[in-house]
């Protein structure tokens, strides 16, 4: 992605006192950037940007250059081409116009963005990415590039996280990486690490091609392994189709009739956003909002049809959507609420036996769909820059899958017995891990939320290994590991206020920092490299002087001068 | 570390125009806050800061924090450990003071320093911290840290580097990491990513423990995994004494007489900073430095015995001790030159008899000591945040160990045949690998260079390693992938000079952050997630508003006021 900087005091976002609000709900039939055209088992994705479409005013997305709101559509193109096409087992990413297929993230809508906007719109923008791969790796779904024109900085990019790239040879048209020289900022989306870990092109190719702003096309495209092949127009149309139609009929994908993605039943207040399923009580005052899951009311349907025809409303897809919704949005709009609290409230045996279902049909598409979206929103929420604290009281149900909220947060505070002032007559709460907890929900480094919390200590994760299936109340579920701190009644109240009292009073830069070293212990995947690395040395470059400094890359671009830089390294 | 930023307009560093000119040299004699004790098979290293001794005026070390003065002496008393004392198998870590083992890094000194100014310090005692690590992984000198007191911040972090933590039981000592709720910023040298990923400490102990600014201990830290035993004060002597004996006892280490590293023989002016086996010439408008390394005159001596003999002397020793002062002299007080460009003269034969011998001598005691210390001097290559190139021309001498300069590069530059108006008589350059090249000399991710080159490329890599042994002209050297280009001399020069013209051209930020990316494609260990994830992270946060904008928590520290923070996440 390219992308621009400008001091906050300078944007519009920040004179305007806000971030616009955004809205994440999209469907094919308004999409303004896009078009989704299905041939038997192939998809064609084509790019077209509107130039006059953007989210916000101020700028014209020219060259297929892109905002939040073309990326917004992406997501949900990708989406429905899982949950309501299950015949599609090859998708074909394409453009619209002739010799450009996209020039990447528009420079003029990022000079005029907040600092926090940008950063907040890469972490977006990744994680569609990220999902293109889910969607290749996981759905049989395979992603092809087909590139018919040049694919300049976040182009390249969407490319990289196809399995194949295809660039035309009409003798202009190449990939390129053009922000470190035309920039002097990184590329935003994954570039740098994919070319190297992904593409495996070797460093030095590496560092020659990041340099040049004009990249390259043909056969040294091909040899250094930045595209997997470069044809001649006038049979690009045809290589990409025989291309793609390999691709499907390899695919393991099964499912014939789709799930549609009705529109969300949700309603906003300034103080609540709440879902069927999800409800978000906003505490602005104390900065942190306060998020209850509803577990389910009935069973589980009886067999696999019987999921299917439930589609949307089967109570596990259900409640993954509106988190999904509701990260998106408190991320977004809501930069304040530092805090997240989350509780869960219902049945645990109920959970448990959507759980038991959610692995039992996993081979059925549709289930398989909703436990890959499952892990996916989970991930959203490791690598978001809230403070996460999972709140374990009588009436809740963090079980199964439904416990993967409590692991992925950063501290559970559990209730020892009950409130006697409220219900002395509650059962008290338990926690139940099933083997779920153990591999189906892993996080973007591989491990399993389990693996991680006991990451270096195998016997403390043979011990949680061994609950697995047991309700544990508080003291059980302290001696498994599973919680920070296990109170009665007369401490628990206090010591939860004191705790978000004093989070809401931290820096929230070094909590930010603090969470996304905790959070990723153990090995490195491409993912958590781009999240981690890469992403922690671009918030870098994006606000030091030499970029959007008064004479720095990102201020001067377009003007014909170049950055007038501090030569320094540091 | 507890680090402190300070815009750079107002730093004293900044007004006066330049950094100070940095020394690494220094000698037990000269120390003015490290002693060294030993006995029989134990040393002793004591930290008792001297308060006045800072390396730059404006601060005094209370409380044993430290500067980058008090680190120069650590590394060096690390070192001297290694060569000048074979018979040393454990060294204790421990605090000259009463109730207070090490406050971390000076408040007030970081304070008053620029950014790159603390970005290079961290960097350097991060590199110092790892050299801890690696003498008890590599030397059988096991580090145990003996907390006599309080351990905060970087006081805790380097206890972190030791093997083993013991802390002091008097109802009051306690290790740290006060930064995020007290200064609004990460710990500066490791101590997020070894909290989780070297001890283990649960995560959410972590966050509760990273975010209580008077730590923990007793019982708690030893439970939690923070320190491995808690010894009251009447008997810490003893077990501290006994533990060390005991790891002592089970060190493999032999060796009876060291190597002294006698002053090394260094002249320097202007533009010039020259050794007997390394030159460096200064080009500041170019803005970059030239490096030439000399391969040996004379054949390596016979065996073990005499290569101890020769001691400082022994000329692979001389080289790394002539490249890593440099490397550190640049690093610090050079940070306007962008790029080096790295040559070597000699003869490639001999070079490879050495080689040989570092390989086959490999088990005595002191040629393991040469050979660690180069490994370690390319690894702090590899972290060096300035654009590494290679040329590689007639009488040049890239091979074995000497050719990891080359591959350590970001580019390397290979003369095809020769300069014909300089000398047509040549020989053409080669390049030669040896099996040292494959695994003798690992960066940081744990992977040779080889390795890190073809990742992801099996073919490529075995390749390469074919190729062991064969003095490789240009032609069979880019054939074999070892060089970013091979041109002949018509082409060659014009290349060069539009390379490095360009190089010093672009954003030296936006380098910094490709390189780092570039360099570590592949798996990732506790030192890359430490120099990368955990680094970029810092200096982000080290940069924003909240922390040293003119309401942030660093400027305000020690006024009684807390920063007043801008609380929306990014």
């Amino acid at each position: 992605m390219t992308v621009l900087d400008a001091p906050e005091e300078q944007t519009r976002h920040e004179a305007a006192g806000a971030l616009p609000a955004v809205d994440f709900d999209t469907a094919p039939d308004r999409y303004r950037h896009w078009s989704i055209s299905i041939e038997e088992d192939v998809a064609t994705v084509t790019l077209t940007v509107d130039e006059n479409g953007g989210l916000v005013p101020g700028y014209a997305l020219k060259m297929n250059s892109y905002d939040l709101g073309v990326d917004i559509e992406l997501y949900d193109a990708v989406q429905r081409l899982r949950f309501e096409h299950p015949e599609v087992k090859a998708v074909v990413l394409t453009g619209g116009l002739e010799r450009m297929f996209c020039a990447g993230a528009n420079i003029r809508m990022l000079a005029q963005s907040s600092h926090a906007w940008k950063v907040n719109f890469c972490k977006f923008t990744n994680e569609t990415r990220n999902g293109i791969e889910d969607a290749t790796a996981h759905s049989g779904q395979t992603w092809i590039a087909a590139l018919n024109g040049t694919a300049a900085g976040g182009g390249y990019e969407v490319a990289l996280a196809c399995d194949e790239i295809i660039l035309v040879d009409d003798n202009a048209s190449t990939v390129s990486l053009p922000e470190v020289p035309l920039l002097g900022v990184l590329p935003g989306t994954g570039g740098l690490t994919r070319v190297v870990d992904k593409r495996h092109v070797r460093k030095d190719r590496a560092d020659l091609f990041a340099t040049k702003s004009e990249g390259y096309r043909g056969d040294t495209a091909v040899q250094w392994g930045l595209i997997d092949a470069t044809v001649p127009r006038n049979s690009f149309a045809a290589t990409v189709s025989a291309r793609a139609q390999e691709l499907a009929a390899a695919s393991s994908r099964t499912g014939s009739t789709g799930v549609t993605l009705t529109p969300l039943d949700r309603t906003e207040s300034d103080n609540e956003i709440s879902y069927p399923h999800v409800r978000a009580t906003i505490d602005r005052n104390g900065r942190r909002v306060h998020i209850e899951v509803d577990g389910p009311t009935d069973a589980p349907p009886a067999d696999a049809a019987a999921v299917l025809e439930q589609g949307v409303d089967y109570w596990p897809m259900a409640v993954t959507r509106e988190l999904d919704d509701l990260i998106l949005r408190l991320r977004t709009n809501e930069i304040e609420l530092g805090t997240w609290v989350f509780r869960t409230k219902g049945d645990a045996d109920k959970v448990l036996a959507y759980d038991a279902q959610l692995d039992d049909l996993a081979h059925d598409w549709f289930v398989n769909e909703v436990r890959q979206f499952f892990k996916r929103t989970m991930k959203r929420l490791d690598v978001t820059s809230r403070s996460l604290i999972a709140v374990i009281e009588p009436g809740s149900c963090f079980a199964g899958f439904l416990a993967e909220l409590a692991l992925a947060s950063d501290r559970q505070y559990m209730l020892e017995g009950v409130y006697q002032d409220v219900d002395p007559d509650a059962a008290p709460a338990t926690v139940q891990l099933a083997p779920s907890n153990d591999g189906a929900y892993p996080m973007g480094n591989g491990l399993s939320r389990l693996e991680s919390r006991f990451w270096g200590r195998p016997d403390d994760l043979e011990k949680a290994r061994s609950v697995i299936g047991e309700a544990l109340d508080a003291a059980a579920a302290d001696e498994a590991g599973l919680v920070t701190l296990a109170l009665d009644d007369i401490d628990f109240e206090d010591e939860l206020r004191i705790v978000l009292e004093e989070r809401a009073s931290l820096s929230p830069d070094s909590l930010t920092g603090m969470e996304a070293n905790h959070r990723f212990v153990g090995p490195e995947t491409i993912e958590t490299k781009i999240f981690g690395r890469l992403t922690a040395w671009q918030n870098w470059i994006f606000i030091r002087p030499n970029a959007s400094g008064p004479d720095g890359a990102l201020r001067r671009y377009g003007t014909g001068q170049r950055g007038d830089y501090d030569y320094k390294r540091v």
